[in-house]
This record gives structure tokens, C-alpha cells and sequence, in this order.
């Protein structure tokens, strides 16, 4: 059976064998009057697929289907949908699949922040009814109206995918913390999140900060349009040289034991703002000395809203941004290879699963 | 001999009693161009003067002075004065006598954040000749007129002092964070610092929750204008039944240990800000797990800048806002009065030190 009876993707069969996720097909969530069906032509490659995949945020479930940067085909439509999708348009779905839309948070464009059992994410998030949600390694996805948006027509499909969660979870906070010119920006972590964060935080207008712990990432800073590079394990008193210099800190790294946060104040303006968009494992703090935080503002944020999602897209768009991306085949040996190759950080920058129609039955 | 050649003050002669403060007399600082000599008339009692009498931030040295909440008369005015203060204007001194005025946070009204050597308290601070400052428990201060405000007709003396270092300290982080009309702002710490936070967020338009841990500060709360009150070690459940509520916190708990920054957390609106104002003992430190600042910002703010110093005078003399202050005649069983009972607790809410004519030499 295929679909609408079936899904098929590429499943963490064996959590004990992750890296060798497994072909399979299931059934989908049951169709709501709001829900969109997707036919996916490709998914990217989040560190949180690995973190989940690899049970580094807890147990994962068995036959689970990972990917939350899907772009794909409008193939069926809710008969109360009413954001004006038409079947056939490309469009693409984030980390979050569904809120309440309701409460004060989702009526304010923070749906990411909804703390209702309505919240689901993209995979792994429990539907009222129970069904937990299968991502988007996979044939097809189906999911609220809210949270499929329209794809601009000149964002090719592979660059596209990584905007829908990496790309909008360090657009947010530099949209709402002023990134723009006559702004200083730093992004701490050039990898497939912080290296966005750079292009994003030029196309806006700041000056930009790239911020890595070796020289290693330099020249692809630079590339990508950093306007200053600082290695700080190579750099002697780098936080000297840029005292009192940055508004705004997005912190992409994915561990926070590298991080001395005394040295980020120290380079932070006053009334500036750190903001961490990194999930580390569930294990590490962050300590904050009494007076380490003078006059400087330190905060976590998470997703972007579906309003955020758009005006990323229509920047992408407008000023022709091109994420680093490498394309990769979905099959098992494909995600195998994605898998094995995030764990090794070796990824110039993201990579999208593409050629969904060889690997799936239509 | 007494001025100029000498101050006369109330000091700690004995760090390991201090509480039994004596009576000295000391050289001035020496007179610079742009100083200005100001006989007292009243010095508010800040915590920090028991933090600093005590060796609780440190050991402090023979002889020291505290107060630094400083309400005076102008006896002499340096050649080089050009803010228009003249001898006889009743003036007050906050915590900070000097700052580089030159760097790019002097610049921009950010003085209490000047990093440079020549930033000194208003006592204990080290002027570049190696003098070390006195504060105004004492005859006269000489300060620098950068750091002089003049005190509105309309505030009498002894309420005007506690605006200088207290008042400002939570004025600052609710000016610099939008407290206004259609925000809910939060006091947490209701004490010599957290009343006058109450009466100014309610001033300047906010709806105010007073915070504290027992409700033995409600009546009181409510007198000062708070239009809700939370007992948190009382109130099952407070963080639920306020969450998603506030705008703002201003943090004004000597101590860090008994606050659960996650309950506060579940009570701010996604933006909102958490601002310490407290200095705790140098050993607290503040552990944030990495999930538990969702969308939520947390600072700390120091003082106050000229300019904000002089709207708050501004604004207690345009909407009589009346700190609640208790006098106590300065002497040596005065300053002994004051520092017990800060020790235990028992002021409502600030002490201001007055009838300095009686006590010191002309």
C-alpha cells in the first residue's frame, strides 16, 4: 500500500543501530479539516535528527522517522483551509507541526513558545489522539495549514529545506533583537545554523562577528560575508581586543562547556544581548556569576514563528541568499551516510536529503 | 582643624567591630578643577554600606567612611564647573563620584559601566593619585560635578537621599526596559530597594506585583501602590497561576538562594526580562539550565547613569512619590542604631541619617 493509505521513510528501526535507519511504511496521523498533505521532494539535515536518532535527547522510539526541513508538493487540502495553498504549490514545513493558535503565546507570533499539549513537533510529537509524529525522511508528510508555508519561486528546493528550522531559529533572534545596520553581530559556532546566522546577520545590514574556537572556519567567514573572524583559542586576549564592541551574540554552538561566557560579556556592548539557540545535552548548565552579566542581557531562543518563517523567506528571496549546502540521495545508505558524516562535523554547512521520487513509490 | 583642611565623619576605626563606629577626622581628596565641595545636611543607609563596613565584599580598611546616598548644601565650586550648580543649591551625591567620562559607555550615559581606572565610588574607591574616597557619613564631600544633581524643591531632604543609590538602581532597569503603561512588571524583594521599585513601576504607569516570600510585606505592598501580591512560599502553585504574566523583573533579594529562577520564568511573557539588581555575596552564583530561559532574557543592572539620576529626581518631584523613610541623627550610636538594625531587618524601608549640624563642626 502507498498513499494516502500509507507513508513510507526511513526509520530509526533499532535504536541500539542508528546509524543504520531502515525503509518502512506506516500509517499517517488522521486527516484533520486543516491538515495539508505534502508529497516530499527533499528534507534537511538538522543536528537535532542525530540528537533524537541517536537517543541524545532520550530513548527514541522504535520505526521512528526523523526530519523537520521538508520541502515538498501541496497533493491534498483540508476542506477548512483557508491560507490560500493551492495542490501543487511547493512549500515547505518546519520543526513545529502544530499549537494551540490560541493562546496568548500563539496569538502573539510565538506558536514555538505554546505551552499547551497541542504543541507537537515535527517528529516525535504526541497528536491528541496519541499518533506520535513521523518526519520528514519520508514519502509524505501531513500537517496543520499553520505551519506549511509557501516556498518563493526563486529558492531552489535543496536550499529552501535548511531555512525551515536551522535557517529560522537564528533568524529569530537576531529579528528580534535589532540585527540590522549600524548593528554589531556575532555568531559563535560556524556550522550549519551559525554559518546562516552569517549570511542572515549581512543581509539584514550588521556588521558581522564570526566567532570559532580555531582559525579553521575562517576563510569560509569570510566567504560567506564576515566582516571580522576571531579564533578564540588562538587569539590571546580576544576579549580585550573586542571589548565592548557587539549588540547582539547568537550563540550557535552546540556544546556550552567550550563557551567561557565571562569572555562574550566582556566583548558585549552595553544593553546588549546573548542569545543561545543551542539545545546542548540535558546535562549542561550554564553558570552565571553574580556580577558576570552587567548591563548585558543572556536569554534562549527557540524555533521561529510561522509569521518569522515568511519574512525569512521572503529575505532569502529578495536578496538571493545561498546557504551552504551539499545534496544527498535519501535511501537508508543515504541518511546512514548523513548520520555518520554529522556525527563527524564533516558538513560544509548542511545537507539536504534530495531525489525523493527514486527512493519512494508515488 | 576642620574644613576645608579636614572632614569630620563617622567610620569604621575597627573593622572587627564594626558596628561601633567613631568619630575621626581626615584629609579631604584634593580640590580639582572641576570639583565641587558639598557640606551635608542627611545621607541615606544603603545595604551596601553594611556590605562594605562588615568585610562582607571584602576586607574593609581602618577608617573607612561609608554612605554614599548624599544630600547637601554647595560651599564651593571648582573653576572649571560648567553644569550651572551654584554655591548654596541643595544637591545630592549617588554611589559614584568619577568616571573616565572619555569612553564610549561614559559617552552614552552608561557612566556606572565605565571600565576604565578611573571610575571611583563614592567611598572606597581609589582616585588616580591613590587617594582612597570617604563617603557622607560625614561633614562634607568633595566630588566631582559630573556626579552632583540638584534636588528639586518639592523633595524634602531626608527622602531625597535614598533616590541617589537605591532609588536609581531600580529605576534604571525599569526606564531601560519599557516599564510603562500596558506592562506588568514585576518586584521581587521588598525591602529598602524593592518598595521604592514598587512606588516608581506604579508611577510610571505599570500594573505592579509585588513578590516576596511570606506575606508579612503585603499590606505594606498594596499601601505602596502594588496591585498584586505574591507570597511565593505561601501560594501553592504561584508560578502556574501567574504564568505568562509579566513583562518585566526587577530582582531586589539580597540573596540569591531562595529564588527558583525557573518558577520566575514560567511567569514572564516570551521577551520579557528578569534584571538582578542585587549584589549577593561574591560566593552565589546563578545556575540556568540550558531549557529553563526559553524566550526569556535575564540581567543585571548597576546604578544608575547622570541622566537617569536626574529624571527620577524628576519624576518623584512631579508625581510626589514619597519613599518610606525612617531618620536617625547621625553620631556614633546613631551609625550603630542604623548597622544593627540593617543587620536584622528592622527599618521600613530606608534609613536616611540627619541633623549632621548637630554632629559636626562648621
Amino acid at each position: 500500500m502507498s498513499y494516502p493509505e500509507k507513508f513510507q521513510g526511513i526509520a530509526v528501526t533499532n535504536p541500539a543501530d542508528w546509524t543504520h535507519p531502515k525503509k518502512i511504511s506506516y500509517d499517517p496521523k488522521k486527516f484533520d479539516d486543516y491538515d495539508v498533505d505534502i508529497k516530499i521532494e527533499a528534507c534537511g539535515v538538522c543536528g537535532s535528527d542525530v540528537h533524537r536518532a541517536s537517543s541524545n535527547w532520550g530513548p527514541v522510539k522504535a520505526n521512528q522517522v526523523v526530519g523537520h526541513e521538508i520541502v515538498g508538493r501541496v497533493v491534498k487540502l483540508g476542506p477548512k483551509c483557508k491560507l490560500g495553498l493551492k495542490v501543487g504549490d511547493r512549500v515547505g514545513v518546519g520543526a513545529q507541526a502544530k499549537s494551540c493558535l490560541n493562546c496568548k503565546r500563539c496569538k502573539s507570533d510565538n506558536e514555538p513558545y505554546c505551552k499547551s499539549k497541542d504543541r507537537v513537533g515535527t517528529y516525535s510529537g504526541t497528536y491528541s489522539d496519541g499518533y506520535v509524529s513521523q518526519g520528514g525522511y519520508a514519502s509524505h508528510v501531513r500537517t496543520h495549514e499553520h505551519f506549511v508555508f509557501k516556498i518563493p519561486d526563486n529558492i531552489p528546493t535543496e536550499l529552501a529545506a535548511p531555512l525551515l528550522c536551522g535557517g529560522v531559529t537564528v533568524f529569530s533572534p537576531l529579528l528580534r533583537n535589532g540585527c540590522g545596520p549600524g548593528k554589531k553581530v556575532g555568531v559563535v559556532g560556524i556550522g550549519g545554523i551559525g554559518h546562516m546566522g552569517i549570511l542572515f546577520a549581512k543581509a539584514m545590514g550588521a556588521e558581522v562577528y564570526a566567532i570559532s574556537r580555531s582559525s579553521s572556519k575562517k576563510e569560509d567567514s569570510l566567504k560567506l560575508g564576515a566582516d571580522y573572524y576571531i579564533a578564540t583559542q588562538e587569539e590571546k586576549d580576544w576579549a580585550t581586543t573586542y571589548a565592548d564592541t557587539l549588540d547582539l551574540i547568537v550563540l550557535c554552538a552546540s556544546s556550552l562547556s567550550d563557551i567561557n561566557i565571562d569572555d562574550l560579556v566582556a566583548t558585549m556592548t552595553i544593553g546588549g544581548k546573548i542569545v543561545s539557540i543551542a539545545i546542548p545535552d540535558a546535562s549542561q548548565q550554564l553558570t552565571l556569576k553574580p556580577f558576570g552579566l552587567l548591563g548585558v542581557y543572556i536569554s534562549n531562543s527557540a524555533l521561529g514563528s510561522r509569521k518569522e518563517i515568511i519574512q525569512l523567506l521572503d529575505l532569502v528571496s529578495e536578496k538571493k541568499i545561498k546557504p551552504w549546502v551539499q545534496t544527498v540521495p535519501i535511501s537508508e545508505a543515504g541518511v546512514n551516510e548523513v548520520f555518520e558524516r554529522m556525527e563527524k562535523g564533516d558538513v560544509k554547512y548542511r545537507f539536504t536529503l534530495v531525489d525523493f521520487d527514486k527512493e519512494f513509490d508515488n
